[in-house]
């Protein structure tokens, strides 16, 4: 079998989160880089990814992390990029590809872009992944498996650089889609920024009522409201950074949102059952075409674990038993 | 070892969907029960119960079914609790214990409690317990594990039926908490019910974008907007007949939701960052309580399962390998 070269010579991370830190454990589970270096603003974080042993170099700074990578991509919230990328600036290397994971595309681009040196090639990107965890434990190479990474390249953007970035994402498992930044934005308020959002938001108001106690809800929250728990549970800086940089569009689908659900409102009030009745028969076809595309496990429940039966405490035990 | 007696003798189920054959199959699992009649509205339900053996009997009528049973559990839609209740009162035991497993309780008692026959022991209960899914099928034994059950008893119910209630929710492996049915119903809409208005909403909201095509919005859906569509894949008989059933909980509570929801948005407007990370920062710790108290899996994802690492495709395999 003829060896390969890897994808890239030297991947610099810029941050190593939930995100940064699967990326570093999938390029090197995939052999598509020769070697990682990577960077983190705390001392405890780059201590940590020390001892994971999840790349090759730890370094103290961005710009040391950059220098002679020819592939860099920033995993910090979004709101530090436009610095980040005014520091490494002067050290990228000829050649280079610079990347990003942010959530939000346009403000990322305009923030990074007046900074992008000739001859380095910014390709912007937005891995759709993650969990509610965060920071350099958190990560996992599989996490990228089978999802989407959206590139939003620039329309006069090097070809060759774009294609390099799309088959490093490739290999560590996902499937890649292009499209405008302005594009990507709209909708990812619509699949992930606004149902965090609303997340957010009701966890909050449950967390705060009068009549029905903290405790209560956390005892009952199997009947729903448990899920929505998860997703508020996300990383606090990465989402505040995101409302603030996407709000045009968040603000945008939240009106959407806040009507119809002024529809629904009303219905309820009115005691429209058929109203009900068809809304909640369309969702769930959209349901079915999530689990049709592999979008989502389609065991009950996630797949969460439930324990065996106890034995019957006694005096109830069966007869015969 | 003593041979000791099951709880019941007989229990009469009234529908057999997910809840029903639930409790079907725990029941006959832990042995607290010494026969179990089951009944439900359609031919094909009734003929799939006799094929899954869920059983001892399966009977076309509700007024067979629960001849002769010391314990009926009504696990209908709640809107139908009344009607059954009229037409079983006059063939109910003695003695008996009436039950059901409806999400709201006030609406119930107030349909069912008019029919119930002198000596028979109305005890309203509520497993706060399920799935997105529907039918006989997807009932299992481990529902109820570390799940609350909620009994409602009124003021003057028979300590010794409430008792016997408590003991065989128990048995099937849930924690079992007395409250009034109008605070149940009060919880519930915070816990349940508004979560689940709110995905369905989310849900159809996304799916009439003119901007965001359905098949964009199922592609990307890992980003959160998945986790909604589990919630809002839900049975719409159930849930329509819930939100007639509790209207004036489940409007109180979105109001206060809604009153949340536009604070947020104008936080985002202003670009008020601090007032967000505070209120993501909050949340968090609600999902802390929730996982130290066993209501939810610890597991990052709700435990979703990932797939392997694929092999990387040629040109693209490390050095090597």
């Amino acid at each position: 079998m003829m060896s390969d070269p890897p994808i890239f010579n030297r991947l610099a991370l810029i941050g190593v989160g939930l995100i940064g830190s699967s990326i570093a454990r999938a390029a090197r589970a995939q052999g598509v880089v020769r070697s990682i270096v990577v960077t983190a603003r705390s001392v405890a974080t780059r201590a940590r990814v020390t001892e994971l042993g999840l790349a090759d170099q730890v370094v103290d700074t961005s710009t040391a992390a950059v220098a002679g990578a020819d592939l860099v991509i920033l995993c910090t919230p979004v709101g530090q990029c436009g610095r980040i990328a005014a520091e490494i600036a002067p050290h990228l290397a000829a050649g280079a590809v610079l990347s990003d994971v942010g959530s939000v595309k346009a403000a990322v681009v305009a923030d990074v872009t007046p900074h992008v040196p000739a001859g380095v090639h910014f390709v912007p990107a937005h891995p759709v992944a993650g969990t509610e965890r965060s920071g350099p434990d958190a990560g996992f190479a599989e996490l990228f498996i089978n999802r989407w990474c959206i590139l939003t390249p620039a329309e006069r953007a090097d070809p060759t650089a774009v294609k390099k970035l799309a088959e490093f994402w490739t290999a560590l498992g996902a499937n890649v889609e292009t499209m405008s930044a302005e594009h990507h934005d709209l909708v990812l308020a619509i699949t992930s920024h606004v149902p965090h959002l609303i997340a957010y938001t009701i966890v909050g108001t449950a967390a705060e009522l009068g009549q029905v106690t903290r405790s209560e809800v956390l005892k009952f929250s199997a009947g729903g409201f448990r899920d929505f728990t998860r997703i508020a549970a996300s990383d606090p800086t990465m989402w505040r950074d995101v409302f603030l940089a996407n709000k045009d569009a968040v603000l945008e689908m939240l009106g959407t949102f806040s009507e119809d659900l002024s529809q629904l409102t009303r219905a309820i009030r009115r005691g429209d059952g058929d109203a009900l009745f068809e809304l909640f028969t369309r969702t769930r076809a959209i349901r079915q075409g999530i689990l049709s595309i592999g979008q989502d496990s389609d065991a009950p429940d996630f797949g969460r674990s439930h324990d065996r039966l106890p034995p019957v405490p006694r005096p109830y035990a069966a007869e015969g038993e």
